[in-house]
């Protein structure tokens, strides 16, 4: 690895000795195509070539076995494994130390993505998935005084349906931080009447009977509450 | 921290002490609200509050600062400070250890992304960021044949025009394992003619003198050659 240099003085990068042999490995392993299931040289092999103490190794170590990187083999050492993309994200989506600016992004992210499925839903959607959308639909109690389980139920469903486990996780891993954020906006008199909402069932019926535009278009007013909050960036 | 027991006999879970204090930290910090800024006990005291060895601590400490949880200040010890939503992610975004599925996943998930930022593209353009994207159009040697660095510019102007810094970073981080999955397909035979293509210079002028809708049926027309790959889950 070969260290930026510029051309005028800026002060050194903070990188702390474990940060450094951490990215070094990662670069190591990206250059010579290491793929999972294949084994590691060990601990002490990788301090001395490093020329690091073995402390730091093993600290870096640790760090990419946290992100799922790899692991650890009863009597085969370590090995390449297949990392968790989201496991990172997950870790630190803590409300009281992301900033105001992460947690707006975050609300608004969601909402990107609502926008998007259609496409994946249209593709893929199947009658049993229909139906068990139409059994979430029909357990609710109020159609538009909906409970934060009843609104993770429908909404999930429709993240499942996509057919895309990532996207699914990613959704409902924002899904506590975006109520976070819009009860900050609530709370500051951002209020909003639709004059004709859309409900999950109307949503539903979207999905089944209608067009992909029909149904984003619908997706749109059933979230025009929270729309009405992107205006002031 | 209590450990989830259930009523049937299954494996121990295999969580190493590193990443149980790790967990017991995150916990911990949560649960006490604290917040970017806010000082740390000292390793010692934590190793023996946790009656762990203090390189245990050292470890689940390091990978909180890897994920920006955590900071050393010089004099001051340990403070808490604001992680980095994509930094665990951005890790290990390796096409050659992330999981076909996984790769799939990515290169849907920028689809999604891209069909969901109409409403905040029309809420926040200016006329700065037109012309500014309307320069990128004008530079490109070809309507359709367009180089990855001329893809990148275009589409990553957009992104900036949402206003959301996190969303742009994650379809810029997005943008190369997208590339290479399309590459796989590619090669497989899969290959589309667009009888009417839309072209970056279209979704220019959608952007500037249409609606929300058009712009969006634009987008959708301009990325059919990948949309084309979706049916076949």
């Amino acid at each position: 690895m070969t260290e930026a240099r510029s051309s005028t003085l800026e002060p050194l990068e903070s990188l702390s000795m474990t940060d450094r042999v951490e990215n070094i490995l990662r670069e190591y392993f990206t250059d010579n195509a290491f793929k999972p299931g294949d084994s590691l040289p060990n601990e002490l092999e990788m301090a001395q070539k490093l020329n690091v103490s073995r402390n730091v190794v093993r600290e870096a170590l640790s760090r990419l076995r946290m992100l799922g990187m790899i692991e650890a083999r009863p009597r085969r050492g370590m090995i390449m494994a297949q990392p968790d993309l989201l496991a990172g994200m997950e870790k630190v989506l803590n409300p009281f130390l992301l900033s105001q600016d992460n947690l707006k992004d975050i609300f608004e992210l969601r909402l990107i993505l609502e926008m998007g499925i259609s496409e994946f839903l249209f593709a893929r959607k199947t009658d049993k998935d229909l139906d068990e959308l139409e059994a979430i639909v029909n357990k609710q109690k109020h159609p538009t005084l909906v409970s934060k389980e009843e609104e993770i139920l429908f909404h999930g469903k429709l993240y499942e349906m996509t057919g895309n486990d990532t996207f699914n996780r990613f959704q409902t891993l924002l899904m506590p931080t975006f109520q976070h954020v819009f009860t900050g906006f609530y709370d500051k008199g951002v209020k909003v009447e639709i004059e004709h909402p859309v409900t999950h069932r109307d949503l539903f019926l979207l999905l089944k009977n209608g067009t992909q535009e029909d149904f984003r278009k619908g997706m749109y007013t059933h979230l025009a509450v929270y729309f009405a909050t992107i205006k002031d960036r």
